[in-house]
């Protein structure tokens, strides 16, 4: 069947992302330092942020009440409100991060956007992602950015729904296979996987999954020209 | 034009939602009672929120960084860590609020959505909104949420291009005249003013906007019955 839109994942496949979080974590390790090792420091944060996922969801404002709630607890409350000041501002330093597009988007979009209809399907803050969407100057290539809490199966649905089109007319585009492969794939819709080399454990899977392969693989996003 | 589409914004006119935040303030200024008076932590507290209103946007998380630099500040960096876990408690209680429908609201919907074609258009984190939508029970009477970062002129422009209608073929509903009414109005759109008796400072407009009225106003939510 035709694909009628394609669905491109945003963090790390349009744009560098993780490294992002990945240095603020670094920072917030060093404001730690006193009280715990980097290592220990990190695993903490994992712990909260796992704990309060379902009641914050993605993005980095939740990120933020993670990191200030860890630092409180793992210093059994000796973190000094300065201190605190600091970690949130890292927080505030990402979100103004400037955005690195990644090898070959502009040009793949410029050349596909003409012959399919693109949205952006992302995880996240709906402020921070739209903000990085028109700091990205990529804007123009899509219909629209559809923010979704989760990309579990349930939210591609409601997503195919909200989109009035079927599964087997989807073709989704990113780097994670938990969020942005699967659970297309098990829906009928189809799927291309461009993996980034640095995954926040979260989002990493056992191989196990990938036994019975129903999607394409591609090394730089630009790859997919030849596939469309 | 015949209406294609009715937007309903969510808080304060589908569900009781900003009693709430005025609940948690109270709680917020009964932990900064020590450093300063009730009157002075809610100026404080707006003024925070005024300056990171960019950056974090609408909804509960941004609520909450903005209550916990605030409490730093105020304090002169004197408050304790165990004070910021009651504040991060506040917080969290508010994001897993029961919800409280408006008189008459599912009545009104159950009747409208047989006609048209029902959307959320609401600001505040999608998470959250969508947790509220699914507790509030009213989600099947809606085609779909729509998450707006902001609800200017712009913003219902992307929304109406988003769903591509005209603006003539749009009517909105909701209590907020400065995000519901007038931004729809100024674009040749439809709206219907539900007044709720709490409304958030940075929400208020001066009452010189009113002098050309071109939208209509209701009482209670039931009305919008005889007008449809």
């Amino acid at each position: 069947m035709e694909i009628k839109i394609i669905g491109f994942d945003a963090d790390d496949t349009l744009w560098v992302n993780e490294p992002n979080y990945r240095e603020a974590e670094k920072e917030f390790c060093d404001i730690l330092t006193n009280y715990i090792s980097e290592k220990e420091a990190e695993k903490a944060l994992y712990k909260t942020e796992m704990q309060n996922l379902d009641l914050y969801g993605y993005g980095a404002k939740g990120f933020m009440l993670s990191l200030i709630e860890t630092a409180i607890k793992i210093s059994k409350g000796n973190i000094s409100s300065n201190e605190i000041l600091n970690i949130i501002a890292i927080g505030k330093k990402l979100l103004q991060k400037q955005i690195v597009l990644l090898d070959g988007v502009e040009n793949v979009l410029k050349n596909v956007s003409k012959r399919y209809k693109l949205i952006i399907a992302t995880k996240g803050g709906l402020l921070d992602q739209e903000r990085k969407l028109k700091k990205s100057g990529l804007a123009k290539y899509f219909h629209h950015i559809e923010i979704m809490s989760n990309k579990n199966p349930d939210d591609y649905q409601k997503l195919l729904l909200h989109l009035e089109i079927k599964a087997e007319e989807f073709l989704m585009i990113g780097n994670s296979l938990k969020s942005d492969i699967f659970p297309v794939i098990s829906l009928g819709g189809k799927a291309i996987h461009v993996p980034y080399h640095t995954t926040w454990i979260h989002e990493e899977i056992d191989g196990s999954h990938n036994s019975n392969k129903k999607y394409m693989e591609v090394e730089t996003l630009s790859d997919i020209l030849e596939l469309l």
